[in-house]
């Protein structure tokens, strides 16, 4: 046996029970000595429709209880292979969207310090700024890989720099990303140009609609992707919403059309191999699920993103 | 630029507010210089099961909210390339569907003899007969292109000549119909008799049951559609219903086994170059659709049609 | 009759149909020849706990639909009495709470300017503190009857000056009430200190805790408001909030132990024969409000405001 | 003990498992041999508002499992003293309101044939007119007690003699009702004019408004109305929305400021010594009920009609 | 035309009223005289994550008063071919998980001794166990297709033999299963170890993970199945999450990537042919299911298997 | 200050985020060095109708994140006079209510042994039995103060001695309760005899029943259960569905009729000055409860039995 956390197990205590942490972990304040750690970041205001993702982390969490150790599918051994433990939410600041960007910054500089690889619970899209800004100061610019049914590349909302709308668009601009091995899948639903979506493409990013994923395994494309990303460090961003939504009722921007889980999980297992650094899974908002189970997919994503973090034993 | 009419954008007033209309755009009274309309009828006493599409045109415009201007898709910009405005609901009678049959065919009648064209927000499905009757009288029989999970050609419901069952028997008794040129997709589930299916199969209608359907691309099916109506005047009728539960659960006579969005939109986006005279969105059903997700799906199809009419621009 | 702007009756337009307007009122672009208007502002971005108030505004108006012109209770004609329209909604920013604040303050500026009185349909309770700013810029210090579960006068939240918990603070440091004349009605609660109720004391409020309130008629608590109050200015602004759960789930911040609607009718009632100048009703976040109860008694509220205007007729 | 129909108990079967009739009993096709019986009017065709009492019958009968045999506060024993069943629903024409009210009619001549007393799970309010038109052949004019927020008396709906809102009106023209032993309770909101409540008081109907039994207990009022009405014929109409909607939220016209079920309570126990004709409960719209509460109350509130029926014993 | 007891028809009652048995059928208190029973077992204490199972039976059979009787796609005409009836409830012990155990197979003895196949309404997944002990007192050790998301062969769940995971590890224990003709299919998610889907395919069973079903029909390996059973008594265990959530979300142990109702639908179309001697639809949970139609689903699949039992007429 | 653990304040994590524990306490695994702790018991195996309070402490937790430290009604600063922590949930056998029952007495024997006074956040009411079995063995037999809609007292249900509705009987049988210093109500409701209340009476308790507490403050009837009390050790037993539904609509086993929410505060404060020696909230189920509110009650009980509790300070 390993000498590393485990998840709470249901023999131990009822699923429906004990801590209300990811998998019912053990949780920690902070990074140190973890492996990777599970983090939420409870935002909403960077929303430009309905809101709700502030209570993203702890649906989630809640959701993820029935989450068990070993990946029937991948055979894959987290828990045998890393230290992991849930170090619970960034203080965010509710009121001011640009002073919150600031402290997520700071927040993943001082996971990235200790080594630790982030698995975080959103809140709304606007928080992958900041974790881009804190991975770029460690790693360089990381090749992306974004599911969204949005390219959130806008230059500005509202008149506005930060929003839930445009973190690619400015981490694009402060060089955050290796745009040539950077994808995003997808995409589809109304816009206001052409540009919406061929903006990335010009900046060297693949983009495949979801038109393109329609009707077929995605297994093939996660191998353009990995030959494309090779061992560059790259970080996955999951934004639900690139779900179809009778997939992922629980979301604020929803767009027809979109992925299945099936496609998803083909996603999210085919990064296997891929040097991924981090990952996060946003826009999950609970008000708009009403039996959780948008939670609980998002929990179960995240989760498969722990089953590909370099160096996970599959067995 | 162009002076049309154009939906109240998401940086001049949060997506979440401004006028309750469809899309967000200007409203009128009447028709008068419109080329394309967007009309409620809110009825529900057609309804023979679960009731609550009376509240769909409201619940449609609400989650219209987010539709932008231009197709990311099939690059349609209909909004330079029509003058369209909603002009509001018709003054149904709720406690009598004789009568509101009658109604509803004098406001069509309105609608055509300004040469708009009018897209609906359903309402059950008896809404459909009195707009053919209006649709004849100044088109001549059109060809039908009728997607719903039933066939509604009910001779008679408990009685009953109009009800929300029975508009295509009464549309073809009335020679209202092109059967040569009209198709229903995606029937299945029980009934009383093969004969539920294979009426309008003998009056000259292609059926084509949800199971011919499953696990493809409706592409080629539409390929077929476009070959048999040709140039002829056609209406396309939606009932939600025709999809699969799972990705329309807000609905009242819920079929297991549907179509999915995807399929949906192939089969909408399919009708590109067929010179369609109108379309309906019926049988959302908002006390059914706890987080909108229907109504949004409603939505999102009007627009679509709304991207196929005659003379829209593309690119 | 009257030449009035008239609510679209229910003999002319289903109730569960026509413009999703406050009342199915006409609306109209600015203040420009009303003696009262209706108009939202979205906002839930200053919200501590659970969000949702951004959909307070169409809720309420949707909710509206079933309320006649007459009052009879109180016998109050408004429709004969008032030009009255809605003005729809304020375009906030929801991406800065600060600036946002501004643009408030501008359009209320903007509406008093036409001798306009601004009934307000909330959005979270900061929308407050820009309308008060307003308020005293033309009337000077206004008296305030406040009815809520809480004081809302913290000096920071998380260190900021503005958010839903601070507005009254802030108007009493401006000077923008005139103290002895105001009240606090409904108080109760967890806090952090007695001077959470003291401090609006101290300075010269009336403060009433809800247990003060309980099953008892506050008819004689408005008569000593009247009398207190005469004949100043004075604003209401009314946190739904205040009620007991069982009468308002859906709000963000309940309180257990609230008062009913018996008594917040008797409040608003109550006002009649002030110098009402204006009044807001905040707080509802549909959301949490699977029917619309909430904001159905919202929209009940704000017609009896309407009811309680000086120059109201009755009969 | 007795031979009585007997509710199945909660030893016998789980509460929330067996046949889903009203309060678990035996069912029969007919009234024959029954001295009460229960009798479901599923319509929502007459609502002008929001739909779903169609729902209401069956919503109310599943609700009913947890009602046990014996009446703790009043101490009556119905299944000791009567034989009862439900006699399931009437088969009304949903397609056609006016037809239905005559297929109505029809059923009520047939149980009261059968000198069996209904009580009724509507179903709207319409219902009320058929019954009190088969009551009166079988009694005469009876006397009424009407617990509403609305009085329902409008001459018509949309031009519409037949309606929920109009019940009372065609009563009374027809000769139904003995007015002046007659009472309307719980009235209130907002209307047309004065004439919506003053109608029924001009032709002799004792009318007390909600606002009148705010905060007191009723049990003086039933003695008023037990000297009123002494041993007249009386039937009872109970409208689900004369509640607060705190109480019963699932309701399709909530008015703001209504009855208690303490209130409700007394009402229906202060009927106790009258001679009971029948009763009736509707307007539980199952849609608007999320946890089913409403149709909890409405199943507890026809027991408790069934415990005041004369010749009931207690002890 | 037949004497078989025919299902109440929507021109007789509408679908929406009328008795709440499966399908609207006629009720009787045993299987005597009937080739088929629906049969409900409402049990929820087996459950290890969220409950509710025990509503499942009645939730089923109020929304199977859509299903009529003729089967569209495969022509079945089940009500022309069998004597049916819905049978009620086995009364269960609900605070005694193990007492139950006993009372479903004394109650599943006495139905069988009657000649009669069972098709159950669950109810937790704990009911097969009997039910399989029932069987194989009858007719030996059963082939079996089960359809889930989750194998349920633990051993023990929180130190017990008798739970919701673990019927199949005690059926294949005590023989009553014919292991080389038996299938699980729809199997996935997390796990303790790779023993928790390899324990049956050690015992001879075959496995079909839900990765392995993704994305296409499932109608060639329903020939397989076909080919292995042969004329093979079989038993057809339906468990609801095997679907994938967005089709099923009405479950208490939901796994991501499940199966379609299309696929569903097809493996119990492929029982056609099959020595099917009896099915169950297990855990619906209808506080999961706000708008019902997991129960709706779960009811038609339990129709689709009545349409495939051996004898069952198709034209 | 104090050295005394705090709840997480507003000020540093916004509300809706950071630890789910009890009021945002720090948790701790065992009762040791505490003066009061939370603990869960997760139980719904015990009840007899609708269930899902096993949900019940995982909701509660969540819902308490509003709560502040100082009581603002009655000066109570708990967390000044108290060492308090959450001790997390017993860990119940899920699938056997008799041997879960001697898991919880064994737990709180632990937690007794500590000195510590536990307040629990249940669970079904089949809980309070083994915690008064453990607390008569430390204190003797306690009076108790027992708040419920029912008595609880069956001898048997369904053949059993345990469940939700026996643990009064037991605990008299066994002589737990000082049973002239007891106290039941809120008593309502339909019952099988008069016995189902007089049994109580009969053994010594003071029977108040929900009508006779209507409409009035409890205030009096506390004095008088001081008076009878007096420094006797006193358990605390609050069954949330005493209150009526329309203040806590998420129960099981809901009874028209019942106290308000003001009656309880009354009834938890006027407990001040007793020998209070522990609490429990029980039946509050989350899946009965769309937006958390009856949770959220739950919590500000508990949170208003911890400011009663002997050795609190006010000021």
């Amino acid at each position: 046996m390993t000498e590393f956390n485990q998840p709470l197990g249901g023999n131990d205590m009822p699923r429906f029970a004990g801590p209300a942490t990811m998998m019912r972990l053990p949780s920690q304040a902070t990074a140190k000595g973890l492996d990777v750690c599970f983090v939420g970041v409870p935002i909403d205001i960077g929303s430009s429709n309905r809101s709700g993702t502030r209570h993203g982390p702890r649906q989630i969490r809640a959701e993820s209880c029935m989450i068990r150790p070993y990946n029937m599918a991948t055979r894959a051994k987290p828990f045998e292979s890393f230290q992991v433990a849930d170090i619970g939410d960034v203080a965010i600041n509710t009121f001011d969207l640009k002073k919150t960007v600031g402290i997520i910054e700071k927040a993943y500089d001082a996971i990235l310090a200790e080594n630790c690889k982030p698995l975080t619970l959103g809140g709304d899209h606007t928080l992958t700024l900041p974790i881009l800004r804190a991975m770029a100061k460690k790693h360089g610019p990381v090749a992306l890989i974004h599911v969204d049914a949005h390219a959130d590349i806008n230059d500005e909302m509202f008149g506005e720099k930060i929003a839930h709308g445009t973190p690619f668009r400015r981490a694009i601009e402060e060089n955050l990303l290796a745009c040539d091995k950077s994808f995003q899948i997808g995409l589809r639903g109304s816009g206001y140009s052409p540009d919406d979506f061929d903006w990335t493409r010009n900046q060297g990013f693949t983009v495949v609609t979801a038109e393109e994923c329609w009707y077929k395994s995605l297994a093939p494309l996660m191998e353009q992707v990995r030959a494309k990303v090779g061992n560059h460090p790259v970080y996955l961003t999951y934004d639900i919403d690139s779900l179809d939504p009778a997939f992922a009722p629980g979301t604020g921007t929803v767009e027809v059309g979109g992925l299945s889980t099936w496609q998803a999980l083909e996603i999210i297992r085919g990064c296997r191999g891929l040097n991924l650094v981090g990952g996060d899974l946003v826009e999950v908002s609970p008000p708009l699920d009403p039996v959780g189970n948008t939670a609980l997919i998002g929990a179960n994503f995240l989760y498969e993103m722990l089953c590909v973090l370099p160096g996970c034993q599959y067995g």
